[in-house]
């Protein structure tokens, strides 16, 4: 059997080197499709993480994040009341709550508009995504109404799609070069499909299938690709396609990224940003009011997701530039990162992406040595 | 030392490209040994999972089953009463009550043919099995009553069977030739194995030994071959011989299947069809009335199983075919089947045979993963 | 870094051939040291295991075990009481009370010969051990007084022994040649370190070091070598001992075997033979009354191990020759391994040393499907 | 993906040979930057461990500790004062309690010659340590008040530090070359961090970065490297330098060592010597008064640790010297050393660094022994 292996964000480490750099000289900006970001973080298009006025927050702080133009606040005039009947209601009634929610209301062109423009009004970039299916329509429309850039997202992508039903199929080709704004792509998670969708024109792709513990993709279907493997491959085909055309399109890693250790990994294997989304669900302002629930988790038939409550641990600031209060990497995670690239001596993400990584898996080890640590105490920090 | 490593399902992943497939037209179907199946699933040939009327129903929903010849339903004449009576009794009890219920009363040449024809009654296919001891006597008696195939089965089968009494030895090939039905056997586990045994004439042969929880042989005998090395070895020993002969044997995964993500791999690595037990049991017309117990357990020197109570959670109708409630891969298995092929690329099990595989131990990543979430939330879905 | 993977007992799992045998024509027997044995098990030279009384108990059902002289047998007229009460004291005394009663009488020639006596007396052979140091002294005693094999055991013994004092060395070869009677050793896990010891004419050695999860020499001294590993490497050495000049000398597989398909495991290893602790402990007749403590846990500066509560389960001929009433490989041995052996093709321990060997971690696979069970119910069996 | 594998102490276990040594011909002494030591250890330069009575008490048992300058005993007159009010405050309070502890006064030039005046008054070697950044200050000072080797200490030390800001920069080689002392740095984790900083003149590096368990510089940073491959690979340097240049420079092992096994896996992996914190921090007259905390735990931007508790079990003579009263490796650490090394056949700390290392996980396999043993007992010792 000639399967290969994979590894995910738990079973590496990265290793220090002969150089480390001064905090102050490290600077973890980046620019994903023309649009300079401070921090390299990007807030999931799910209705509990990313909401227009969470959009002006995180634009605000350096950060950035999508708006799901299926979600409630394009088909609610009054969306907080909706999202604030998801979050009270009990863990037996959300999914109808959800499916009620999602399926009553259409989504309404307006409220595009509206939240595009809220977020323009705001003095940050508006991203903004749909599904492949609806992206002909809602991609044209978000570009007049202001929007920076047009995520086309769904749990998997890829360059040919096979349909005896010729009205479903999307060119990407065509679709990119017909917008005025760049278009980002996802998810994706190995290097051929991903070299196959570098030359459609997009401007990036979001990489990670399945990585989620919560996320039951994997259980249901079967299907995963460990994220530091996920990243490393599809990274490798950015370059590679870089080289051969000297387009560079920019990778985020998306998923199963939960701690700052998590973020200076999946840049370390190769992403040049990041999109989060339960860590910032836990913020004050994070429009799922403590709760957290992907978009698969309405889907009638086969619902892959639940909603977690995550609660509300800190104001959005504190989240992404601290200070921390905490040990347990869920605070400062702009500062971790810059902490972490300092400590292996990276001044810019690109050469962050360069670091050495460790195999090192870290249940198998840690597991053991925390039972113990549970008595004796602790290592040295 | 150069023991070969062989992988479990849960220390693989499938990995998706650069295709994917409208779900309206994948197609799941299959045909074994002539039988035409919508969805590749075949209840084991246990008690607590098929019983001639279960039989019925998974054949009108596209599957199938296998009944078990020597099992209670050619024992008694109201079977019924004595499923009752192991589902009402004590776990101290239990096995004592199998004994005596499986060795009380002898298997009936009647009943045998009145199971057959009650399910040929219903519109479908009848299966049926029996250990190699009996199959002399049993397979030709099911043929002449109607059966569409015969299965002989046991914890594991050779090509070669040593043994100083003759009379014990069952010659494979002449049986298969002499049965006018076609002939399907196991279980075996290995590429030499299944090699040896598909020259004999039989029509599919069950791969799997030992790789349940839950069974006890691994721990008992210290046998077992990991299910995803298990089926890619005895898949690629069908593909070689079909390449030498032209001859296409069926390959069906049994065992240590027991959600909707383990249907998806099994076939994947190569399997034409799965035959699963527990979650079928679930089912609110199993006959193990929300019990499952394997037919090693009531062995009087060397007991490997014992009586679990698993439930009954849902219509058969909707474990097979949805709609989905639960996110844990228990119900709606055709249509996650379908949903997995569609993400992964594959129009048809064949194509679903060839789609890549990873290694990627869920326990290490997910382990830590889900301590985290249960502070943290969930990723994405 | 170039350290090489070695693999314990559930890092392994047997696979079935295509050849299977008839469980009539298997026969488990073997001779060690020209001991003929109808089971492959010897117990452990322990006090909560084997007494004279327990040694004849095993040689009739047609195992046996090995007296420790260095034990409270050869230093109390009355040992039971002794015995009694070790296993009445507390968890808080009972280090206290097993140095005392290792310490305060001194071994006793007379009460030596007394248990070989009483062990001949009842038939069976007698087979004894002593430490290295007390060998020069014991071994003639033993053999003078009708002992059929005598063992010198330490938790490490080696072909070189450096000392600055020449009185501590014992010449093994010496030795073994002025002993009248076969004289085996142990322990070593290596094949080098075997090689070593095989021209020293010795007739068996007993390989395992560090391997018992309740043994915490690997915490104290960060020694231990895998039992696969170390059975399979040391079988190695003896059978390139044997081509190059002819001479058998047994393997006896000795720590970390807890259940029959452990025994399974050790013998498909390449082991002649399997010493047994803990699984004999727990008969009715065993003389620590439902306790099991090392050797080495009444050691005053450096104690390495604990006093366990095992209970007593069933009487020895149910442990070694069932029927089995459980199904977790606690009764029954020598059944389970007979019937393993049947599954696997081999009628002899000598096939059995060469079946197919897997590495298949069990608990990554088996963790996670037992959680799953627990509410899903069992695989098939 | 190639990225390398690496092993924690937890992953490796020592392997016997063909030889033995008698313990009373062990020699487990090792000098360290002239500095002769009867016992390998050194404790670690946190406030929770080492004090200048604890130094002068380790010193006197054959090991010694290193003063942090940075701590409380060079802030405050009275440190016990603060030590005492760091051990009684709750956990809620402590972050704040440390941070003004630690805050709040500032380093005091005499107080810093008070300490390593005591300390050399004791009649035992003074090594004391500090930060890059306060190293040209207290490194002169120190060696001025007759220290006899100095530390530079940070969490990863690198022989390149990029700053735009020149004065923060310490030029290694200049400041080795300008001290009348010895000097040592850490820590460093990899062969070529370590290779570049042979040269600069130093006469010992600590190695070892976030291998702890309640360390979280992995799950903050995502940095870390296990201790098993961390020391092989720079002890590695170590030798190539060695036989480059003929200057031997010590590799102390800093982190993750937890019982006595740690410490013989340190060692067997190449380590001179090792650094211990918790197991010291047990001591009855550790300053942490049965707490225990790492230096980074006070940083208010990002910390990096916890204050624990540890307990008190035994005299610090217990705990080094022994007699032992417990299986867990806790007690009698240089006594399991010389037992360690006996039984794998090494007279000397450089016999140990070259014996036979295993690859062999122990929590998958001990993991499920250890289950079952809980009910079956335990393996021979």
């Amino acid at each position: 059997m000639t399967f290969h292996r994979a590894y995910g964000f738990d079973e590496i480490a990265l290793a220090t080197s002969d150089i480390t750099v001064d905090e102050a000289d490290v600077n973890i900006g980046v620019s994903i499709a023309d649009i300079k970001l401070n921090i390299p973080i990007i807030a999931s298009a799910m209705d509990s993480v990313c909401s227009p006025s969470m959009a002006i927050e995180l634009g605000k702080l350096g950060a950035t994040g999508v708006l799901n133009l299926e979600g409630v606040h394009t088909r609610y005039e009054d969306p907080a009341s909706i999202l604030k009947q998801i979050a009270s209601v009990s863990n037996t009634e959300y999914v109808t709550t959800m499916q009620t929610a999602y399926q009553k209301e259409s989504i309404k062109d307006h409220l595009v508009e509206r939240c595009i423009k809220t977020i323009k009004a705001g003095g940050v970039p508006a991203i903004v995504s749909s599904t492949p299916q609806r992206a002909s329509h809602l991609g044209p429309l978000a570009a007049a109404a202001g929007a920076n850039a047009f995520v086309i997202q769904s749990t998997v992508i890829s360059k040919h799609f096979y349909s005896s039903n010729e009205s479903k199929k999307l060119d990407l080709e065509a679709f990119c070069a017909s917008m005025p704004i760049p278009v980002l792509i996802g998810n994706t998670a190995t290097y051929d499909a991903t070299k196959s969708l570098l030359s459609t024109g997009v401007r990036g792709i979001f990489v990670g299938i399945g990585p989620g513990a919560a996320c039951t993709t994997r259980g249901v279907l079967g299907i995963g690709v460990p994220m530091a493997t996920c990243i490393a491959d599809t990274a490798k085909a950015r370059d590679d396609y870089f080289a051969e055309t000297g387009t560079y399109v920019s990778i985020i890693a998306d998923g199963g990224i939960i701690n700052s250790g998590d973020i200076c990994k999946a840049i370390a294997c190769g992403a040049d940003a990041v999109m989060i989304g339960s860590p910032l669900a836990r913020a004050n302002e994070a429009p799922g009011l403590g709760f957290h629930w992907g978009m698969a988790t309405p889907n009638a038939l086969l619902p892959r997701g639940a909603r977690v409550e995550v609660g509300s641990i800190a104001d959005l600031k504190t989240i992404l530039l601290g200070p921390s209060s905490s040990d347990d990497g869920s605070l400062n995670l702009a500062g971790a990162l810059s902490t972490g690239m300092a400590t292996l001596g990276a001044k810019t993400i690109s050469e962050m992406q360069r670091v050495k990584k460790l195999i090192a898996p870290s249940l198998q080890t840690e597991g053991k040595l925390y039972q113990k640590t549970q008595k004796l105490g602790m290592g040295k920090h």
